[in-house]
């Protein structure tokens, strides 16, 4: 597609993690970005991390981008709306709530210039201090026109996710809302379940905690406040999706309570077609990948050496993960590297005194 | 504790990943070890790996070991406990339901001589050649006597737990099971619940997945073969936290359709406290960390070079993860360090070069 020019001045409503991000994507990309949030310390924080300058009332912007949290959303979309001549877009969370809400005070010929959007971008930390020019890069941006969408404000949007290093992938609203509670709330939620289970556990249980319950649970630390902002806003898809899971886990406790093997086993099986359906390695086809298991002592310098000698053995390190041994200072490293090279990295590992295995 | 002599020779009942690995440590140990399988090939495999030699008929062992899938542990035990010298261990998942079936068929005397046991120990392959020494070191291993245990047995256990590098850690049958219920098994259910779901939605929503849904569903395709052994053994246990779970989703299902705030962010609050329930790094008290992502190009030695220069730079890589971007050939690399060296560490890299964010 030929991208509409955003020439600025972009307007970022929010001078949180996201919009400090985006304001500083926006500069490196050379566009005038204007700042305004209800905190004038965030505006200046992000300022003088060189994300844009304060704006000031008059100054009319070409784009507006929305980025407060979920609650707020649709009454500063309306308000941004008001800058007439102006694109509006959003980051949030959630798309078909906020524009059902902004749509009861808007216009059609107003709405039409509103295209919602998210970058699936972020970091467990927030405000601007967090912020980076690179957290878009390569990301998916979703993209969420509704139905009566200007096709000129589409492109400009998807312009500014290009401006920002991001690939833009088109949806409705309605299909994004179903896609992150799929993807993201779901999970979100499931994961906080089993998380809260762990709070009855006497400690000495927690002791028998593998890399398999670290890694279920893990997002379950997130922010409540802002994760019941995302579940409320999403409640439709989300109601409808953990109705789905009830169901299913009734049949499932219903199957290990009468042990009905049949059944067990069907739910498994559909778990791991779900993990196959996962896009691989940079989105791209599952690859043939292999596992390597490496001690290593837990001092400093000692992945660095480990990394040293994989390069001189001339194998690429696809992933790996740091599993910790509890109760002694050797972590054990899984390395993911492809399949074909998995004993040859084995054999060239251990004659560099490494305790491998497979 | 004063280790009961394990002095051999160790009868290991299955040449698969455990029984393999077993035979490897205890051999390393300088015990001698017996080996017998269903299938001759897997003892000339875990033989030739220097695993222990073939069992001959009429050797007695000190110890027998039970490494067998979970549906034949109480068939198995049950007939190693012939060997009336003998002391017999298994290392399946679960403890109670195969103590409950050996007890069926055995008299109190004989059966003072078991011990179930259960390293908390494994690999994503299985068989005899993914086997190795190191498998149990420093991992936990947990012991688990029943009420009528020998005191001697128990010990004998306990020190081919130590032989075999491990960390023992004691409960009943009933509190290992439930424990492992919701540290391993629960989550694993769950995580198969969740990917089962992905397999509804379109690959244009899947692309939308981050790390937090690989996280939650990793697990999920591990081999529903196993898994439904594992499930169908532990039912008592699973079903009283699965009919738990059910009736916290019942209720996350009401609050989030009825738009109920307390319940929701009260339940998101459960879950952040069971992730600080588990244990941290090396099973110590959670340390203060922190997280800075830097983007790693995808060719071999850029990891290696990330960290020699971090080693340079002083600072002691606690985790480290990769983020896999889709839709470029670049990796974000997300390292846990020290809380406070983030800053100083951050802006060391980039005098390097490397493009960080917080």
């Amino acid at each position: 597609m030929t991208g509409s020019p955003l020439v600025g001045p972009v307007l970022v409503v929010g001078s949180g993690l996201l919009g400090t991000s985006i304001g500083l994507a926006l500069r490196r990309a050379g566009v005038e970005v204007l700042l305004v949030d209800l905190n004038p310390e965030n505006v200046t924080i992000a300022s003088g991390l060189g994300a844009g300058t304060a704006w000031i009332e008059g100054v009319e912007p070409q784009l507006v981008v929305v980025a407060v949290p979920p609650d707020h959303l649709a009454d500063e979309i309306t308000k941004a709306l008001g800058h007439r001549g102006a694109v509006v877009t959003d980051v949030g969370s959630v798309k078909s709530e906020p524009l059902r809400l902004v749509a009861q005070h808007t216009t059609g010929a107003d709405l039409a210039r509103y295209v919602g959007s998210h970058p699936m971008a972020g970091s467990e930390r927030s405000g601007p201090f967090a912020a980076s020019a690179a957290m878009f890069d390569g990301r998916p941006w979703a993209v969420a026109p509704h139905a009566g969408s200007d096709p000129s404000a589409i492109a400009l949007v998807t312009e500014l996710t290009r401006l920002c290093g991001a690939t833009a992938i088109t949806f409705t609203p309605d299909e994004h809302d179903q896609a992150v509670a799929a993807t993201s709330h779901l999970p979100h939620l499931l994961a906080a379940l089993v998380a809260g289970r762990l709070t009855d556990a006497p400690a000495s249980h927690m002791s028998l905690s593998g890399q398999g319950v670290r890694d279920v649970t893990r997002i379950a630390a997130g922010d409540p406040g802002l994760w019941l902002q995302i579940v409320t806003a999403n409640a439709t898809a989300l109601t409808r999706l953990l109705g789905d899971v009830r169901d299913d886990l009734d049949r499932l406790l219903d199957a290990v309570r009468q042990g009905e093997r049949a059944s067990i086993v069907a739910l498994l099986e559909r778990g791991v077609a779900g993990t196959a359906a996962i896009p691989g390695k940079h989105g791209g086809p599952a690859q043939e990948f292999g596992l390597l298991f490496v001690a290593v002592p837990d001092h400093p310098g000692e992945l660095a050496r480990l990394f040293a000698d994989a390069r001189d053995i001339g194998v690429n390190i696809e992933d790996l993960r740091i599993d910790h041994d509890p109760g002694r200072p050797v972590g054990l490293v899984e390395l993911t590297v492809a399949k074909d090279r998995v004993d040859s990295l084995k054999e060239s590992l251990e004659v560099r005194a490494w305790t491998c295995h497979r």
